[in-house]
């Protein structure tokens, strides 16, 4: 059996990032548009902490207006929503991102709630869930969109075809089944509850392993050719097991990558896959959201 | 081979508005909460005009409070949406339906857009889609609600099943596929581009058929023992050949029913199955409305 193509998600990310930080740079010139992100990072998660410096330095790399908002972990939830109210009416501002978790006191589903819906970079919203849903134009959550431009990229033609989704999050696995579902392929949606999940994965043409779980989808879940799609970040111990001793780590996804690459026509690989395109879809979706809130049309190259 | 159980919605409506009917009674004597349905009728079309009259008798039936708007053809879009203003300021009314074609002047997304979705009973708000999509309390469309209510009845508990539905129209299928994937089933949803259909309805432990095609889903597509909903509603000639050339029709389904009842496990007739349940539904979903504006517990067996 041929080795599956490995679906460069890392480099398809990178051009992604050019081509933003080009469009940035006309709407600049051409519509006085300059694209603004918002990012809000309440209390000191490191991992946290981590993502929001990389957001903010990604957006400015491309150009865009880029402000980061750092509150104490005991802000109140008034507090946090007056802010998320003043960025909502500031002009120079078209994407908030109040970066979850949230401390405990907290309700995030009010404070996502609070943002106007136009801004929701995130695509976290009932309104862009619903959106997204009818088949209305939507702001769409950053990791099955970025699943789906390596689905386009890799596979041209989805019409038709039977794509699998394991997962139905609401950020990953149920949007990832909307978007396959838009591009008109069968979509079937599994989850824990799923009896004979590895026969139900061996009917997918398109695979998609949103569930957090290391290595589990086998390489004899995977049918002859089938395009692989892994989403999942799981740190595992280090395969030495001195390292491993030693408290090393290293980080696998859902797939089990050395199995399914005998098997799959395509995959991404973990890291590298899914995981750099979020960030770039987040500047995506921040372009996309600054164009169509000043009517201007979206740039080649942004969208799906 | 045994005849498949026939599953009754019209019994099941029936015993669905009685309990409709006593907890409206209920409401009203402890609560002083009379639920109350608008309904909003634009132009002459006869079958909207028939729907909107059992609409209306149906609600007064239950006891609750019902108006009708009869508005003339050529009423602007203006005046439409002031009228769903008025109504959304009501605190009689806690549902709103606009039938549904709307004159071709009128764009019927702004006026669904424009009813206050905490009265949207027809679930075709992208607020209520939004809300069903990431599982929060929503309004649900009438039609698969009816269908998931049928489902419940005959299945008790549906964890882990494959249920296939053919379809994905936004008041149909979609609505129906979140329904039962957030009733654990791993769900597949199948339509016009998807290849191998049969195939694909064989793995059904519950097959929905939502297609608008008379009698294409036979009597092979369906798996020994299978739940079968047949949402179809198609008018085709009369069985008679003198009949049928005298222009006489009869209504069927979706689903060959004479080749499927000898397959499936239970199937919904057609007519007598899923139709009847839709304005239970509705008034259900008033029922629902009313409590949920009025901050008062839903009474049992009226939701899912
Ligand atoms: N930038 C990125 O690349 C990115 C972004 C987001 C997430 N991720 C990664 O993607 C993975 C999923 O993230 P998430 O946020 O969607 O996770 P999540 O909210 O925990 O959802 C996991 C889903 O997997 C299902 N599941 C759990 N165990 C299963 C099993 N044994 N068999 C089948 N399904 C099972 C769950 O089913 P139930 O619903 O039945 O519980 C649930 O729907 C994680 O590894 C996460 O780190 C990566
Ligand atoms: N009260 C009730 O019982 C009630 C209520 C509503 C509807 N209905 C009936 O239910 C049926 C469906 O209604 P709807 O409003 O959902 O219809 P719709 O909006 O026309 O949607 C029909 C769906 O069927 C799919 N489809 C069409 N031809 C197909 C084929 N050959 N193979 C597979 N899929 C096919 C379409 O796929 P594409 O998306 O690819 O085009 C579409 O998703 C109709 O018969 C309607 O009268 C009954």
């Amino acid at each position: 059996m041929a080795e599956a193509r490995i679906i460069d998600g890392k480099g398809f990310a990178a051009g992604l990032r050019a081509r933003i930080g080009a469009a940035v740079e006309q709407l600049r010139t051409t519509h006085a548009l300059v694209p603004g992100l918002a990012v809000v990072l309440v209390g000191e998660d490191p991992a946290s902490a981590i993502y929001v410096r990389n957001k903010g330095e990604q957006t400015r790399e491309a150009g865009m207006h880029s402000v980061t908002h750092r509150l104490d972990a005991s802000t109140s939830q008034d507090e946090l929503l007056r802010l998320v109210n003043q960025l909502n009416n500031d002009p120079s501002i078209h994407g908030i991102l109040v970066q979850l978790p949230l401390p405990g006191h907290i309700d995030a589903q009010a404070v996502l709630s609070a943002i106007d819906p136009a801004k929701d970079v995130d695509g976290f919203h009932v309104v862009n869930a619903g959106r997204l849903s009818v088949g209305l134009p939507a702001l769409v959550p950053c990791t099955p969109l970025g699943c789906m431009m390596l689905l386009k990229d890799t596979v041209k033609d989805l019409r038709g075809m039977h794509a699998v989704v394991v997962g139905r999050s609401n950020i990953v696995g149920k949007p990832m089944a909307q978007l396959l579902l838009q591009a008109d392929c069968t979509v079937t949606i599994a989850h824990s509850r799923t009896r004979d999940l590895a026969g139900i994965c061996r009917e997918a043409d398109i695979l998609v392993a949103a569930v957090g779980r290391p290595e589990m989808v086998k390489g004899d879940w995977i049918k002859e050719g089938a395009v692989v799609i892994d989403v999942g970040i799981n740190r595992v111990p280090a395969r030495d097991p001195a390292a491993a001793a030693a408290g090393k780590t290293r980080i696998v996804g859902d797939v089990c990558y050395a199995e399914a690459a005998s098997v799959a026509g395509a995959i991404t690989p973990v890291p590298g896959g899914v995981g750099p395109m979020t960030i770039a879809c987040l500047l995506a979706n921040t372009v996309t959201a600054a164009c169509r809130s000043a009517g201007v049309p979206l740039p080649a190259g942004i969208g799906l």
